[in-house]
């Protein structure tokens, strides 16, 4: 079937990608006309404008938009006002699902359904297949149906023999606001996880903390027992092997170890973790529903550290104890 | 080759039918009669005493135990006392790494190897195989390679053509000591993994929370929109969605799906979950190195909490809110 | 001055008293008549509806509400309709900033003042003093000096000699919102405070588990070194050490060791502990601006928990363990 | 009484002084010759070797140590082969108190009592006195209780009529061991409740965070509703509001807002905090006795970060990101 396709970066670009390999027709467009160019001489359907790009979809309309959350909500009112009755407006970008319910219910009153899909996946799914959760109408959800199937991962991933479209890699997850809403808590778990490993990983690398010499001075905590951290740890390796029958086998895992086996020492890394909101969103809604949540939260506050957002609390601490213990602060060594 | 095995529990059982499978010869041994009968009935050769197992193993005798750690220190002093220069002593249990170090310092005098063996797979190691993470002496490891690729899920489970013995599901990480040090940073991972999930899931779960009267009073915390609080989220169908495609796919969220397709209630547990040790050694090795943790503490901490062990913190701030305000506690609705 | 408070609950009803003490004319209402007649027959105007109430008041009214958050905006909205330009409304309960910003900004259009007091102080704020953090106009703020002097603790408590209103105990933050931001930060601060006393003590509590008999099998982490866990302390003599030339000396510490001198079990209560929402709010500032808060969230989640909002996410652990390792939930000892 | 001092930095040499200023006589020793040298010219008997200064201690001797943790142990050593039966050695540092039980041991065959005192009260204990916690033998701390009294603040500062030692500001917590562990909670509860203001006024300090403009990408969270976030909030005078009838009215509140006032924004400091080893040992007490302690975790962590050991694991969150992704690390704005 036909989709149009708006915001053609790593994702959007990819699943027309993908949709056109199995036989959809894609309409796409993008403010960068290269974006557009790209995809053109792949096949798709280019537009240079967004009314072009309107007009060039036959109905319903079905326009599926890949942009950053802070102008999904402004852009979604323009094309909007582009289309009719009947037709649908999908997000499938990392935008708040509170927008997504609010969205929903205006364009209800213009008859224009609103589909919330949640995406993961990121630059494997063109090959992978991806992960969609989706809220929304009924109808326009099973109108999308050839799409949704087409994005997600199929059959050949699933393991199990029943196959409801969740073994698929797609599913219709509730009313507007669902999909974002379970996408939301899955990027909020995906930080969890990840701190996990890096944590682990980071504990592994200081194993041989007791070859080091160490300070004597009251502000130094002493390494009772270094004939403890002796080991040098080969993280490859280690990441590799935990691949194989462990526990806490995964994708993230696999991406790790070959990270890991590309440069252990990541040196093209400087550590400065940016978030997209998710997991800002996931904690918020933790909060207002009173669910403890203190794995997620630590996660997301260990990315805003490594943004430089706690050098003045740092400060304050150092501060305080100059005032009452009249200590002065350590260089680094 | 030839192996003996003490602790016949879940994990040790399973191992020797892994091994026997393969071809090697196992020798068993349990403080429980019966687990040794059960093996005996599939083909090993039971033992009666320490004496009488130590005794049917040829030179170098080869003593693997899969014991509960708060007894490994003093069984391993016992089976030295019957062992000679060149046996080998393996501990597959969940030690802490310490002793590992200590041991095998001491058996090394008595010209005795030690070889630490992180074991990760669960009851679907027999199967599926076991992540092996080994720290001791060169030779030793070298030795017990037959018995530690038939241990290990092996070749066919690993991506790579390159077949280095972590691609086929064992390590040899250091010295003694590595292999429980790495195990234990798995493990500690492996809380913090199970909690990222957990945590998830318990917000989806309240997903609905907009759908309850809420109680007006200074002690409640207003719900400020409970029209973005309406969704009934299908735990156990997007725990399966997750499954394919998805970012956070893992084995524990297909263990996790499975669960939660049998009953998404979970009404089998009370929600008292144990610690064996190496996530408090996890942390331990954490704090002395100083690298922070604070996933892996909180997942740790959290299983504190579900054992009632913050019960008088949780009282002290009661008594706080009373003393500065009057503060009466609220009862369960 | 002449004041009106509405709400006159521990708190209203207290700020009412300590006010009268001053000389200033107190008119009060409360939807509940005997807490009216009670101010009343302490020499307050008691009014029996909102119509009396307002109609009492000399120009221009100020009107003070001590009210739960959840129901403050609607009682806003109902006294506006009853008020003329000119007139003052001070909301002095837990609202949410957010809300000040909000009705400040539409009570303009009336030119009706809006001003929001933070207020700290709990049951003693009738001796002590209230410590009062003040969002909104200038003249409307300055208007009320004479009374926030009054409720606040004055110049005694100062030890300052230069006498700032904030060393007498208020200060106006900024335009409105900005008391009850500054107030809702206190909260959260306040959170993290108890919860580190909290801590201390319960690990404190637990310095004599050396003492206890441990069961020993693969569930239960051994305890190594009982011989350093054999302390029997006495945490009501502790905390009032502490209170005497320690770093933790503090305001809230005086209530906790007066607590704990009448009962060091505390059985009085249960550990449900409430929050009220500013840690809630707190939090959600922070994540918006992308502030790490990892001890005002664990304080803020520590109280889920003892709420038993963790009991779902407990439980997915223990099926998660049981699925990969057979664990079967150990009862409590 | 006499009383020999080793160890004349910050606090040893304030807690000569204050022993003396009460009438107490001082023999005193460092490796420093300068640090003598000052304390002599005080007043103090001052010794250049070891043996000069255990030679002039009248019987029982009593040798108070004031030292790094890392060199107490050696120290103690070197001191109890130059005792007899009967003196007493203190250990007034910041030792861990696992220590304390093990030398209390060894030295109790000698006959030398051995008492560890947990010392509170920083720069400021030469004026405010030091809270003790003090550990050891019934007998050797009856005879230390005129220099214990002379420490400790004192009655003037105790607030009940009753006046146990606890209200004076010294406790005979328990046997040996007992106060350096009640020491060392204090102090862990002291990282918790420095963290938790330093927190909350980095989030007031981010109060304008609306006035900024913010990059819109994909990788950026936006900043949903800006006109909740234009507050310049003066955090100085906050502070010293807060000290005039809050709840979080405390001494670390007292020395924050002094230092506040000099530079609200900290210039002076670079953010390293530094630790000196009872946080860690805190947070091992709970681990070992299964007591959960997110507050303290949390924030030695934070300190640990502020000292870069999260570099690497910042450095793999990046690496995941990059990998699933593409997401490439954003740039310091």
């Amino acid at each position: 079937m036909q989709l149009g396709m708006m915001g053609l970066g790593r994702m959007g670009a990819n699943m027309v990608r993908r949709l056109m390999k199995d036989g959809h027709e894609c309409v796409v467009y993008d403010v960068n006309p290269s974006a557009v160019g790209a995809l053109a001489s792949d096949g798709a359907s280019g537009a240079q404008s967004l009314q072009e790009f309107i007009g060039k979809l036959s109905k319903p309309a079905c326009v599926w938009l890949m942009l950053p959350a802070a102008i999904t909500g402004k852009v979604v009112e323009e094309i909007a006002a582009l289309l009719e009755p009947g037709d649908i407006i999908i997000d499938g970008g990392n935008s708040h699902y509170e927008d997504a319910v609010d969205i929903a219910a205006r364009l209800s009153e213009k008859k224009i359904s609103f589909v919330d899909v949640g995406t993961s996946g990121g630059v494997w799914g063109l090959e992978r297949g991806y992960c969609l959760m989706i809220g929304g109408p009924d109808d326009a959800v099973r109108h999308l149906d050839p799409i949704l199937a087409s994005l997600a991962p199929g059959a050949d991933n699933a393991t199990s023999t029943q196959a409801s479209t969740a073994e698929r890699g797609y599913l219709h997850c509730g009313p507007s606001g669902a999909g974002h809403f379970v996408k939301m808590v899955h990027n909020g778990i995906e930080y969890g996880v990840m701190a996990a490993y890096a944590e682990g990983l980071n504990i592994l690398r200081a194993a041989n903390a007791g070859k080091e010499k160490r300070t004597i001075d009251a502000e130094t905590s002493p390494l009772k027992h270094p004939q403890y951290f002796q080991f040098d740890i080969d993280l490859a390796a280690v990441s590799e092997v935990w691949r194989h029958g462990s526990v806490i086998d995964s994708w993230l895992l696999d991406l790790t170890a070959e990270a890991l086996k590309k440069d252990a020492d990541l040196n093209q890394f400087d550590g400065r973790v940016s978030d997209s909101g998710e997991g800002r969103w996931t904690l918020k809604a933790a909060i207002d529903t009173g669910v403890p949540a203190p794995i997620l939260s630590s996660a997301l506050f260990s990315r805003f550290t490594s943004q430089g957002q706690s050098a003045y609390a740092d400060k304050l601490l150092s501060a305080m104890r100059f005032a009452f213990g009249g200590h002065a602060e350590k260089k680094p060594e």
